[in-house]
């Protein structure tokens, strides 16, 4: 099957938001082997939106838009896949009572541009949204298949995942599996290099990498008439690839550091706080991103100002003065600091220059210190980032802290032993 | 002028990476008054690349390429817009003296494919690349203007910088204006609704409404023969919009409510601390995503489990066990603690059910209490997020922490008075 990408919005067009939905699109039609031949980006305008679907068609069998489904007068998609189809736009009705029951559910009053959202295409097949006011369609007419979801991200990835993957898997009878393996420590073209063999002429399982914030994911995905065989695959070519890049696997079913971290620590009944300085509440925030997670968090403090590092960690104000707050001593005695206040089996502790201002010469921005008190020792690290940008050095100092804690819960780390 | 931002590369159909290219350019564009029309992708495949380019000209004079502009064979832009165009590919002497210096001053041979990089359509004017090996180049012809970028966001950026907006603002006899005001408690739906008229058969200045979580941007934009008109006409548009809307509107340049509320205290020598259970640590990460935010922001005191509350913030194991967690009395006390602990001005703490699990029939999840000492008084509030998610009950309350700080500093809300 060839698949153009559509985005509907005049936003992406004044570069007011990233186009992440085509990226998304894009990796989960690969691995559902349907072929990705465009993306195009159209604003806000009904003729130019029926001309650019007609030029899709040209020479593709599917188009998923994604965006103009809200209820305001901006929103057009639904008409213009109406028009270029030869569709009556016609009001359903069960859709019309699910959304007046949301509306009503959330206190909120139907205005007259709501009932928008409850008019369809009269052949079009209703995708779901249990997030949102928007649900999506899908119509096949004439030999060519329009699926239609909603902008917002969350709304269109999980419509995507339990509405028109199944529709598209039924489509060619078969059966996807895959897994996503994390890696950490090595760079995607060191990790193709490594690869490469397994990489050339394979049609199925496919592999594909691709770089994210410091690291690199590959997934490796068959489609195959049963679930079985397409496990085997997959399976069979997970364990060449763990021959060539096993030590810098952390996760082969996608999961991020963070939650791999608390899962062994769960298991393990292990208590972990943190004491924060230029992550600002990002370790603590990743972490409590986890449901469940005061199973094993227990505080992180912030201690953004040296006022605070004192009085909240015992941090000592001749370190601060002698050797700075961006220090090793620093990052030990907050360490040390968190875990009086504390007793959690892990504390660990961060300082360092985000940016964009301060830094000295030794320690440019983008340098930071991480301690860590565990089993009656305390040890610290010094870390760079490359390419700093007060995100960046934010992001990379948080991945390290979730890297030291790995290392040490696998015994990979021998300064805590 | 009408532009396409023609991106070449089969990584991005691939979801491999994503396509900030046309982010960066269509910003950039807007501001030069260029009207960005499409964005296209397109892999590396000569027959498509010129059908796209003929489309993009059905109703464009100007389209940017960028990618494809490398030595492998892979790399076929330039060949096909001299297709395109009807023009001979030539050696551009210069260029090749240009490349070999550059190579061997990296110490690199020049291989046959190399030599790719100095062969340019015959009536091409190089727009030159300090930062790689590949220039790129300017061509107009039959009252068609194609511009072709490298595909690297370091070396495109420097090229449309340096080389590129200069030829542009040639052409440009118009200036662009535009605010975006962005709203809070407000929904896109009702925002249209009120300000319906305004909008309606309305060509300059523009009005657009994009939804973001939580909130609501409107885009005020004008399109004029001087800065002053179109300035005129978008602030004029601006004082009609106030009169609606105006107790929603928080910031009029795009403004970040944290950035309001962070810029606020700054002004006025005011500092802020904050102690936080369900958000864990969002509220602090928001407000140190600001660079300078140490001028304001004293510490977040992260209290995820009971413990840590009773002993970082004195919250008592009494009013934990009798009220829960999660009520109006912990808030307090935690805002109290916080106050206590670091006699900061505003000190703000936020208690809830995030989930997915806990809650109670009373307060289900989603609910959450904020608590805020101020001015030797103390307060709480009690929100409930719609549709709760773990991670919008999270976000919401960080966007209603840094609502009622607002509120509170611009004196709409009087319980600290």
């Amino acid at each position: 099957m060839k698949c153009t990408i559509l985005t509907v919005g005049t936003e992406i067009l004044f570069g007011s938001i990233t186009n992440t939905n085509a990226v998304y699109l894009s990796r989960e039609l690969q691995a559902l082997g349907v072929d990705v031949m465009y993306h195009m980006t159209v604003g806000d305008n009904p003729h130019r939106l029926v001309e650019m679907l007609a030029y899709a068609y040209h020479d593709c069998d599917l188009v998923i838009t994604t965006g103009g489904l809200g209820p305001t007068q901006d929103d057009l998609t639904k008409e213009m896949i109406a028009e270029y189809f030869g569709e009556t736009i016609v009001e359903f009705p069960d859709q019309l009572e699910i959304l007046k029951s949301r509306m009503a559910g959330n206190g909120r009053k139907m205005t007259p541009n709501n009932l928008k959202q409850a008019r369809f295409p009269e052949h079009a097949e209703i995708l779901k949204n249990p997030n949102g006011t928007a649900p999506g369609f899908w119509l096949e007419k004439n030999g060519k298949i329009i699926a239609s979801l909603p902008g917002p991200p969350s709304e269109m990835q999980s419509m995507f995942e339990n509405e028109l993957k199944p529709k598209l898997l039924a489509y060619d009878n078969k059966v996807l599996y895959y897994r996503n393996i994390r890696t950490n420590g090595i760079g995607e073209s060191q990790l193709e290099n490594d690869i490469m063999d397994l990489v050339d002429g394979q049609t199925d399982p496919t592999l594909a990498t691709y770089a994210a914030a410091f690291e690199t994911t590959l997934r490796i995905a068959s489609k195959r008439a049963t679930l079985e065989e397409a496990q085997e695959a997959v399976d069979g070519m997970l364990e060449k690839v763990r021959e060539r890049i096993g030590q810098y696997i952390y996760s082969i079913d996608g999961e991020d550091l963070s939650a791999v971290v608390f899962r062994i620590m769960k298991e393990r009944g292990l208590t972990l706080a943190s004491a924060e300085s230029c992550t600002g509440g990002l370790f603590a925030k990743t972490i409590t991103d986890i449901p469940g997670s005061s199973e094993v968090f227990d505080r992180s403090l912030v201690t953004y100002k040296e006022r605070a590092k004192i009085a909240e960690l015992g941090v000592s104000a001749e370190t601060l003065e002698k050797y700075s707050a961006v220090s090793p001593q620093t990052a030990l005695e907050m360490a040390e600091g968190l875990y009086k206040a504390s007793g959690c089996d892990f504390c660990i502790a961060v300082t360092g220059y985000a940016g964009p201002g301060g830094g000295t010469e030794e320690d440019p921005v983008g340098t930071f210190y991480i301690g860590l008190y565990h089993n009656g020792k305390c040890r610290s690290y010094r870390y760079s980032t490359r390419r700093p940008s007060r995100d960046r050095t934010r992001q990379y100092a948080c991945i390290q802290m979730f890297k030291l804690l790995y290392d040490v819960l696998m015994d990979r780390n021998t300064d805590f032993a």
